[in-house]
Formats: C-alpha cells, structure tokens, sequence
C-alpha cells in the first residue's frame, strides 16, 4: 500500500440554521480544500461524501453527484455514504484505500449536513431512526437518552457518585466551549462556567443542556493524495499512517462490555497497529464528545486514561494543551459543533491545521506531531479512527 | 492490484410488499451466498451494503451495523452505499477495491430494499428527492416522467416515428417477461403479448405500464475473494474483470448529449478497458431497464448497437439468447424487478449463475464466458458497470 498524504483541508463554519443548500455547503469547503492544494476541479479523481440526513433536510438523495457536478468535478465516481455521525469518517478512510492501493492518485473526501435547518425537536427524532429499529427506537430511545444510560453505567461500573460524575462532566464542557470561543469556525462560541453547565436545563438526567452537543450545519472536505503526488503539492503534507473501522449491533447485546463500546476498541487497535503507535505517541485528538459522557468513554477506551479515571484526567487538565494528550482543541462537537455527516471530516480538518500550526495562538498545541481522530456512529453502531502524522 | 473473485452469491425472491425486515431480508441473501463460499460468517471481514430507503420504509438508517452483526459478522467494519438505483452496484465496485488491493481476503457486499412495501404512490414520491432537488424535483420531475422525456428525445433524434418507438419498446418489456416466467426470483412471473403491453395504462406519455418497471422488495448478496483465497473455496470463481463508475448532474446540464447518458459511457469505458474487452465480446448483459427506453439507451451506449437501432436490433432477437448479446435473462428490472438498493449486486447474481450455467434451460445461456451490469442510478446521478469473466 501506498502511504497517502491530507494536502489540502477546507471547511465552512459550522452553524445554527442556514439557508444555503448542502451541495452549496460543500461547494464552499471544497474549493478551500482544491485552493489549499492547488489544484483545479478537474484534477480530482473521485469525490467520497458522508451525508446523513439530506432526503429529509432538504429532499435531496444522492446529493454526492450533483455536489460533484457544481465544483467542476464532471463526472468523476462520487459515493454517498451513511454511517450516523461517522459518514464522513467512512468516506475518508475509503478514499484512503483508493489512493493507498494505487488507483487513483488524488481524491476528494469530506461530508456535509444541514442537521440544524431541520430543527432540533424533529433532527433528533429523525436521527433516532439511525438506533436499532427492531427493539431500541421502538422502545423510545433518542441518543440523549443513550448517553444518559451510559452515564449511570459509568457512574456504577467505575464506583464514581453521580454528583461528582457530574462534576467531571461540566469540566469536560467547560474545556470545550473554552477552546471554541477561540474557533472562528465554531458553532457555539461563549464562556460557559462549571455552575451555568450544572444549572443548565435537564435533557436526560444526568445529562444537562451544556452536556450535549447541538445539531449544526456545515461542511468539511480533504484533498488525499499519493506521497509521490503530495511532494508535489505541498511543502506540509499530513500523512494518514492508521485507519480503523468497526461495527457494533444494538446495544442490548453487548451489555457486558458496556459503557465501553467493542468497536471503538477494536477500530483503535486497527488504526494504531497500522500506523506502529501507541497512546502515548497521540499528540492531539479530536474525539466524539456528542455527549460529554461520550468523551470520558472514549478517551479510556482510545487508551489515553485508564478505564473510570478520565474524569480525574480532565479536571488535572491531562486532556488539555500541555497534558497527556490534547483533547478537542476546535472545541469538539460540543462548541465546534455537530454538522452529522461532515463531523468525522471537520475533526480531520483539525487536526491537519493543528500540525501544520495554523489554529488561532490561544488554542494550538506546539509542535505536535501526531494526531487522531475518533468518530461514533448513531449509538455505536459505527466507530472509525484514523491516525495522522506530519510529514516534514 | 489482485484479481478478484465472486466465490458465492445470494439472492431473496423479489417481490411485492411482505413483512420481514431489511436486516432480515438481507440475512436470507448473505447464508446462501455464505453456504455457497463454504465460509462462516467469522471468516468475512467487511461489509459493504447498498440501501437507499430504509429510513423511509421502516425507519432505519445504519441498517449495515445491524445487518452485520443479526448474520455473525460482528463487529467488522460495514459501510451503506447510497447511489439510488445504483447503490448496491457501488459498494460492490468498493468491496472489490477493498480485495484488490490486498487489504482484505474476503469481503461480502449487497443490497436491500424494501420499495414495495413503501406502496407505489409513496416510493415514487420519495424516490423522486434522488433526482436535483433543486431544479429536477420542485420542478415536478419523477422517473417515469424522465424517461418519457427521454423516449420522446429518442424518436426525436433518431427519426424513429413514435408509434413505431412504441411497438419497439413493447417488444423490451415483453423479452423481459418472457424470462422472468421462468425465474422462480422474480417478481412478476406472467406472459405479457405485445397487445397487452399497448393497451395497458398510461403513465407518462409515452411510457405505459408494461414499458415501467415495479419497485420490489429484496436482496442480494455476494462474497468476493482474491484470487488465491477464491480457489480454495470453489471451482467456480467469476473474475471480476472490469468496474467502472461515474456521476452526472442534472440532465438539464447535458441536454447536448440527452438521450444518452455520459456518466454510462464513461463508465463502460473504464470498464471495457481495465478489462480489456470490448463489446462484442460480451455474452450476457443485466442493463438497467427501468423502464423499457432505458434499455434502448444503454444497450446503444454500452456499445452492442449502433446508436437509434437498439429497437430494431430487439425485434430481430439481437438482444436475446442466440443474438448478439443476451440482454436480462433474469427478467430485468421489469420482470425479475427492482428492489432499488439491492438492484446492482441482484444482477451480479444473475450473471454469476449464468456463467456457472445454474439457471433455468429456458433461459440459460450456452457456453457463456463473460457477462456484464450495467446500473443507473437516480435520473442518471450515477452510473456503475461491472464485467464478469468464468474463471474455470
């Protein structure tokens, strides 16, 4: 396999409700990403888009060809795909694949949603169908009411009060919306204190309103690209070294292994074999906090702390700029903001600015050189990693 | 990149409405197409499904995640294909990447849909969002409107009078009826005469209701191997040869070239050449005929008939067994019928069994070497074809 290079990234600011199209959306981060690569539409080799919720945002289906066909990329192979919250991820690692394998040598990849035009009452309905439609969305589950599960399984499994948990869980928030208010691309950008986070409304106890991510809009695309292409390129290219990807089924059958999600673990141990790193070497990482539940799961199972300590992490500042590895520095899904199916995309874009150095003073991590990303699908039913690392 | 091999397909009965799930439909198509690779589910490392409207006909996205784990394919990764019509075509063109290029021994790919069971009225209201939203859809546009707009360019272009256009595309439907009586998978299993087809109702002038397509619930399955892994499981391997995939936007953007489609011919091409073949070499070809026009273009545009004598070349037998090339032995989208998401991988199916020479006397072609797909998808969005060579 051939290593392949990010060499180009772009991505609109994600946002509340808005009125332009997702194949407008697109158009706007693709032709930053093409700009950054400096290359023209008709370089490009194949288009690999996440989408979600596109037939019900806006009523349109196989949005893939017409976003290809408005920035100039003519009848280029473009793919839809549909992975809940990890769309973009799995276009990006197939898009991987067809670069590393030697069939194509530069590719677009990138996801778009227009999850905040729906509204939050009906997207969250809506998104709910992306549960189990045999026993769990019949049995009236929405995902906030997933991560509030996980929540008391957490809390019990790990013998961690649920007052403190709590507690653990607004410092989460507070470093996100920390790092968003810095993010001229974020979604939600506001000082947000440990009290307003805990006397914030109750959506799912114990999950209260700044526990949980909005729907957003937005779009993010990459440019991927052979190392032999790259060189000539860019000066900074970000080379995908580890890509991961597994499934789960509901949630009920794997009881046992909960809070903890299989595929997750399995995803990172594919995506760290391949890339010959260990936790320890993640610099950066920009992890699935949907939930900020969902960010002291992940960050044990991705190996950063141990299992029921992440808590503890975070209020040392272990998963901040300066500690073990720094979390969520565009602000995460929290106050970046949560565009469904171009999420796994923008945590790619992230990451390559972090290591190329050109995120805003008060939020970049100094000399980073490896970076992860970590997207979960629905309520686990997809979990992708990739590993990035630069390449100068 | 390695040769690949189908090693073991599966289908469903197509049919009307019925009652199982998509993850249950898809379950029946994957054992057999599992029990014909001598391989348990363990030993299948990735699936790739195509599905376009789960989430509207039984409230389920992700349906891949669930699908994987209900057969014991746990936790491998899964990725959904959205391409409309075309969707199942899609991730099989990305399964065989995925072999090809050594990263996986073994893979299982497919569709299901479950269109009839939405009822026609609605499915066509739905399906309608695969064409632009933005200038096809507000504008009134369904499918079968497409494709009488189509018919109509057609005898326009090639000075074929529209009753004699008729009599040719009601010669199609009545080939396809002819072999799906005698395919215990199709949907619609009765002899339709020439009569019957121009008397039967008007749907969209010119196209009447023997000249469309049914949608139809079910699924199909296929396991694909590289080369070597291929000849442990069977003595029967068929190679594919050639895959080829492109996207159009909308037709209103390449009314120079209507009624052909360049995103087909494209396609065709990548696939005649990576195969190394040209049309007369082909001995079987599933087309996408979803409605009787649509097998004149393709037909044409694949390169088995001059352009504007595809009718002709069906009323001599041309098409046929013992023509030039048979065209949908199966009983095409018209008889076999047209479960959207499942429609590509149904094909390869077909032309698998053909070259193993497994399907009914009546309609099983001798000594055939090399088959061919061909699948549409939307009003033209995305075009895939695939080429199949016997491997013994």
């Amino acid at each position: 396999m051939r290593k392949v290079a990010v060499v180009g990234v772009g991505e609109t600011k994600f946002s509340g409700p808005q009125e332009r199209t997702s194949v407008e959306l697109f158009a706007e981060a693709a032709a930053e990403a093409l700009t950054e690569s400096n290359l023209k539409p008709k370089d490009i080799q194949a288009l690999y888009l996440g989408n979600v919720l596109g037939d019900f945002s806006e009523g349109q289906g196989s949005m893939q060809a017409f976003a290809a066909e408005n920035i100039g990329c003519f009848n280029v192979p473009a793919n839809r795909y549909e992975g809940a919250c990890a769309s973009a991820s799995m276009a990006v690692r197939d898009a991987w694949m067809w670069v590393a394998s030697g069939f194509y040598d530069v590719v677009l990849a990138g996801g778009v949603e227009r999850a905040a035009t729906m509204g939050t009452p009906l997207a969250t309905r809506t998104f709910a169908m992306f549960s189990d439609s045999r026993y769990e969305f019949p049995s009236g589950i929405t995902f906030p009411a997933v991560f509030a599960m996980l929540a008391h399984l957490y809390a019990a499994k790990y013998g961690v009060p649920l007052p403190k948990l709590k507690e653990q869980l607004a410092a989460v928030s507070v470093q996100s919306y920390k790092y968003g208010m810095f993010n001229p691309q974020a979604h939600l950008r506001k000082e947000v204190t440990m009290e307003a986070v805990l006397s914030s409304f109750m959506v799912s106890t114990p999950l209260q309103l700044h526990d949980c991510c909005p729907f957003s809009d937005g779009a993010a695309a990459l440019v991927l690209a052979s190392e032999e292409t790259a060189k000539k390129l860019t000066s900074k290219p970000v080379f995908v070294v580890g890509a991961g990807q597994a499934s789960n089924g509901p949630l009920a059958n794997q009881q046992e292994y909960l809070p903890r999600l299989r595929a997750r673990e399995l995803s990172a141990k594919q995506a760290y074999e391949m890339a010959g790193l260990k936790p320890e070497d993640i610099d950066i990482c920009e992890l699935h906090d949907c939930f900020s539940i969902a960010s002291l799961i992940a960050a044990e199972s991705l190996g950063f702390f141990d299992y029921g300590t992440s808590g503890e992490a975070w209020a040392k500042g272990e998963a901040d700029i300066g500690g073990k590895v720094a979390i969520n520095t565009s602000g995460g899904l929290k106050a970046k903001g949560h565009p469904i199916g171009a999420t796994g995309a923008g945590q790619v874009y992230e990451i390559a600015k972090q290591l190329r150095e050109e995120v805003e003073p008060e939020r970049q991590v100094e000399g980073g050189r490896i970076g992860m990303t970590d997207t979960l699908g629905g309520d686990g039913c997809t979990l992708v990693n990739l590993i990035l690392q630069r390449g100068w």
